[in-house]
């Protein structure tokens, strides 16, 4: 008998253990440790097929690499998280390979709508813009409207009105143009099909200080029409930080992400039920989401770093204060 | 020692229920009781003075009571909370006293541009408008985005584009304009101010299938420029519906409820937390936001209702099928 009261107050201290890690209090969520800054960063999640030439897998790896040691720089000299992924979106954008400022897909009518969103985890301050088609970097825009502006979300023509006013040089649209991007709308428009649009970029990181942030920019979908926002610039949809819980930048099925606030979702998990960030992304991306929709990048205030996808692909890299550093397209 | 495994079984027990109680899955939630139809219903919070003339006080809870009456209708009648809540926000938007349709503020260069989106708990599916500025009923163009088209945000003229597709007559831009939000514009430019756009309506319902829906339809702010859009559109900010926890239409500052992701947040600690609407409500409209910041309307799985604000005056309206009718602007 008393070797069966000993099990039962085992099992008892076992049942006790599981709810304490279901605890409500975000206080109780475990204190930094871990990597003293790290980042990661995304330039989009689907379909790439693994015998792509190698010319091809080169200058994603080498756009990575670029835009990941651009954070890594800021980060390292103690630079701020949220100029780190700016910092490394920006660079992104500005790689024609990637869905993003130059680079960025065709609409149906043959033009470009960038969306693009950052978020400040010190203080949940953030800048979204969407449907905007003459500002280079739209990343930059995004955080002038979170900075400069009194809202956080500006769109289409006023967005630009906004763009010339706090001094950006407006280009042309087609400036966005490539052969590789107007070719998939050939393509799109043959199928008459919403063709993903491979390559939105995104980035997240902790800096020493502790403060998270989060950033994604995106030209949408090949062939999209009526002014379609997609999950980018909305807030606990595609992009979302807060030094509370974590920071997050997604890439996928943009419908898919906005209609189950991901970003927030997990989030919440986090925050509200003291979650690993790395259970939280998994339950949210496989289990409410589904197979093929996308994936995420993240980074608790502990640095710990998660890059999930459902996808075949998802294009990536990550860095941190312990030596990690790695860029990867698949498995 | 029998006795002190029996008790030891009995702490178990306790223990695991106490687990259970916070449990992540939303069928662990308690099941349906209360109401078995509900309704909420909101035309915007902010400020009003008690000594509106006897007309204009009138003119609100005349407006609110044949808004609350159409959404009854369609509940009792066995109809579905997304129909119900459509219905009132449509109404609500035809009454010139609402910042919805028309009666809607005027932009900066002496324009509508309109905002809304519809939610549908069942499978959380919805549609999103932003900037639509020739669509006399902002919702039911939302609602035609989430069931028509394969995306679920669209802005602008593209929206605009996407809705004589599908069959809806423009309106004339001027279609919109009454002498009052005129008026207030005037103001609003002598002060250079953003003069917050009172008004903004929405309903939650709760239908006799138990599923719960939620709209929200709004012109935004006064003398608002550069495309500003608000939390309105925003799923998870000023719009949320979700059978698994509850459907919330906000109203207020919209960029603060976008930065805390005033429904998604408050929806999270009801599936997650298993905590009350009403409590979840309170949190993050009182300790997250600031005083003053605006106000919530929500529903839960069992029919409880919650009409929450922290300015002055909230224009609303409650009904049930145990009997609950009633509109109000101040406590």
């Amino acid at each position: 008998m008393k070797l069966r009261s000993f099990s039962l107050l085992v099992a008892l201290s076992l049942v006790a253990v599981a709810c304490a890690r279901q605890d409500v209090n975000p206080k109780q969520t475990p204190p930094r440790s871990g990597a003293e800054w790290a980042i990661a960063i995304h330039g989009g999640a689907g379909s790439i097929p693994r015998d792509i030439p190698d010319e091809e897998r080169q200058a994603y790896v080498d756009g990575l690499t670029v835009a990941l040691d651009r954070g890594v720089e800021v980060l390292r000299s103690g630079g701020a998280a949220l100029d780190a992924v700016e910092r490394v979106v920006l660079t992104l954008e500005d790689d024609a390979h990637f869905n993003a400022g130059r680079g960025a897909v065709f609409t149906h009518e043959g033009r470009h709508e960038l969306d693009a969103a950052i978020m400040n985890g010190r203080d949940r301050s953030c800048g979204s813009v969407a449907g905007v088609t003459t500002v280079r970097h739209p990343i930059h825009l995004a955080r002038l409207v979170m900075e400069r502006s009194k809202h956080v979300f500006l769109a289409g023509p006023g967005a630009e009105a906004f763009a010339v006013e706090v001094g950006l040089e407006p280009v042309d649209n087609s400036f966005f143009d490539t052969e590789k991007r107007r070719r998939q709308l050939e393509k799109a428009l043959a199928e008459e099909a919403n063709e993903s649009g491979m390559g939105t970029v995104g980035a997240v990181a902790l800096d020493r200080e502790g403060h998270l942030a989060a950033a994604t920019s995106t030209g949408g979908l090949t062939n999209k029409r009526w002014g379609r926002i997609g999950d980018v610039p909305v807030i606990g949809a595609g992009t979302f930080a807060d030094d509370a819980s974590c920071a997050l930048s997604a890439t996928g099925q943009g419908e898919q992400f906005i209609r189950h606030t991901v970003t927030g979702s997990i989030a919440a998990r986090v925050e509200l039920l003291g979650m690993d960030l790395d259970q939280a992304a998994r339950k949210v991306l496989v289990d409410i989401l589904r197979p093929g929709d996308g994936g995420v990048i993240g980074v608790s205030r502990s640095g710990r770093l998660v890059l999930l996808y459902t996808t075949p692909a998802m294009l990536r890299g990550a860095a941190d204060a312990e030596g990690r550093h790695e860029v990867a397209i698949w498995d």
